[in-house]
């Protein structure tokens, strides 16, 4: 019989008696408690994952999701009112010492709250087990990230006719978004970033109302959410001829970007892919210039887990979802990025997204 | 001189020599770091706003934030790496000694971090004077809600001309993100939930494949962002006649809104609104199917600090910006719920949000 996913965080939990996963209030919410209870539906605020080293799992929610939470795994346990939550959390976690939490994804009030309601247990940091755990992709999830690329990508293909002269940032992001929803999409995986001329070098530029001139770059860096997973890539375009600069810095970041993808398979470190792209840009006249990291796991949160950078000791695995987006920032000129979505597989990747990588001059 | 955000924070934050607003990665963002720095753009991972005693403000940010953190308040310090990271918070909050972190709204790592970092810190909860703090809004913050307001109550006076027999819940909440932003809202506040027929009588529901039918209600739960600040409304409808018990379910709502709305003034205690539309609730056949709070604070989130609860000891002020929202739920049958953006001021309060507030059959 297959592993239920709970079981399969225990043994990436190593000495734990425990994990607890744990919903502060909106936007504090953690995707792993979606991803471990299977829930598909409700906010579930104030809400609490428990994983004992059997795989077990008490799912203590309030009354506001009674309806909803018996279409999901575990033991739902609704609580009335604040005593009977700390009552139901010291069960769950009866006997239990080491208790892992997720401590990039839970607020410190719900942590010492679990801390000082389950007496003598110890905080440690789970992050890496469910990290691990929630990145390996099955079918199912895979199937939802194909379906969040393939729209996202259909928007891509759209963009060059979204651009004149005087369009602003704000207004193409907004075309942008309500398309990925016309097309099937639940929703932003995030902010849609716009950047147009100058702006293009700042790599998290919110759209802004600058309207588009002749030899700008506008770049878009967008995805969706289908069934909860997210997809996210970068799209670099051309109003009018550029400066010669930014030709150059376009054709340097697609090389770096194809080195960096020819990297990823399973059993490589992350950083090789890193390390690849990193080469040919300062190598070239723009050293220095590619400010961030090659890529990021990707899953029901945009960024998840896999650090692809120069230091990353991430082993890739089958099943990992992983962004390839090196960029080239030229402050006060503007800046370049490529981005797709991609799958590890045994014996290599695959790109889940896909548009015309060529430069494109509208 | 009018008092800069920093220093009201200050004045509410008690014996604490410094306060850390900290952002770990998206979307464990704290908005309040938006607030205190004044910041526009940007995503800030990663980053502290450390405000002392007397106002004055660190703003430590990452290379990547460099180009657009010089917009805002505060002593930009940007960081290339976590050791010059970490020799920034330690410079910040050098001589402090109670630290206060708003805990609800920072990771558990993020907080850790800093205590390890800056030695000799004790983290106190600092939650209560960071909300106390945005929940006053300025002429600005106003003016933003009320633009949000504008745009979503025009979408709720449309909602009519959305519903037919068969029309599903994910395509009309799909259609009404999409006018919200048509109408220049920055994206939405919160998940619309569109809940249909026996659905409807989950608060938390979340739009699904549900085709409307003569006689259900359908209830939307939703709000736009303008310049970051949030709208808040619920308005339910029914397609052809409801059956009764739904028709004197709608009138029951409808007056203890109105019941809880007359209390709403600067100076009165929050749970008396609550108390009030409880009592016209729970004294009609409905008793005991009001089963959350009547209200809460609304800002840069949507749920921002004041509890409108029946234990709530909040004592409401001219410029907090609350909701109003009872609701009664029949499982298997529906639920209505009818919902306002409300400013409290010195003698009363406004509704910020406006549709036809009567029962409306489709």
């Amino acid at each position: 019989m297959q592993k239920s996913r709970a079981e399969r965080l225990m043994e990436n939990a190593g000495d734990m008696d425990a994990v607890v996963i744990a919903n502060d209030g909106e936007p504090f919410l953690d995707s792993a408690f979606w991803y471990i209870t299977e829930q598909t539906s409700g906010t579930f605020e104030g809400s609490f994952a428990i994983v004992r080293k059997d795989g077990s799992m008490d799912v203590v929610v309030s009354i506001l999701e009674e309806e909803g939470a018996h279409d999901g795994k575990g033991n739902i346990r609704v609580y009335h009112d604040g005593k009977e939550r700390a009552q139901f959390i010291r069960d769950a976690l009866k006997g239990c010492t080491k208790v892992g939490f997720n401590v990039n994804n839970v607020t410190y009030a719900a942590a010492e709250y679990v801390r000082k309601t389950a007496e003598g247990i110890e905080i440690v940091n789970a992050a890496n087990a469910i990290g691990e755990t929630v990145s390996v992709k099955d079918e199912k999830e895979i199937e939802a990230t194909r379906k969040a690329c393939a729209i996202s990508s259909k928007v891509a293909g759209e963009i060059p006719d979204m651009l004149s002269e005087g369009v602003t940032e704000k207004e193409v992001a907004s075309r942008m978004d309500n398309r990925m929803r016309e097309l099937g999409g639940t929703g932003n995986a995030f902010d849609t970033i716009a950047a147009f001329g100058p702006w293009s070098s700042q790599p998290h530029h919110m759209p802004c109302d600058y309207a588009l001139k002749q030899g700008d770059a506008a770049l878009f860096d967008f995805g969706t959410k289908y069934d909860r997973y997210c997809s996210d890539m970068t799209r670099t375009v051309f109003l009018g001829k550029p400066p010669e600069v930014m030709e150059r810095a376009y054709e340097v970041v697609l090389r770096a970007q194809e080195a960096g993808i020819a990297e990823y398979r399973a059993g490589a470190k992350a950083n090789a892919a890193d390390l690849a792209a990193r080469k040919i840009i300062d190598e070239s006249e723009f050293k220095g210039k590619f400010i961030h990291s090659f890529g990021h796991g990707i899953g029901q949160d945009v960024h998840q887990h896999i650090s692809v950078s120069p230091k990353s000791e991430h082993v890739l695995k089958a099943g990992n979802i992983v962004s390839a987006e090196p960029g080239i920032y030229i402050p006060g000129v503007g800046g370049i990025r490529i981005e797709d979505t991609i799958l590890i597989t045994e014996d290599g990747c695959e790109r889940l997204t896909s548009f015309d990588h060529s430069l494109t001059v509208v």
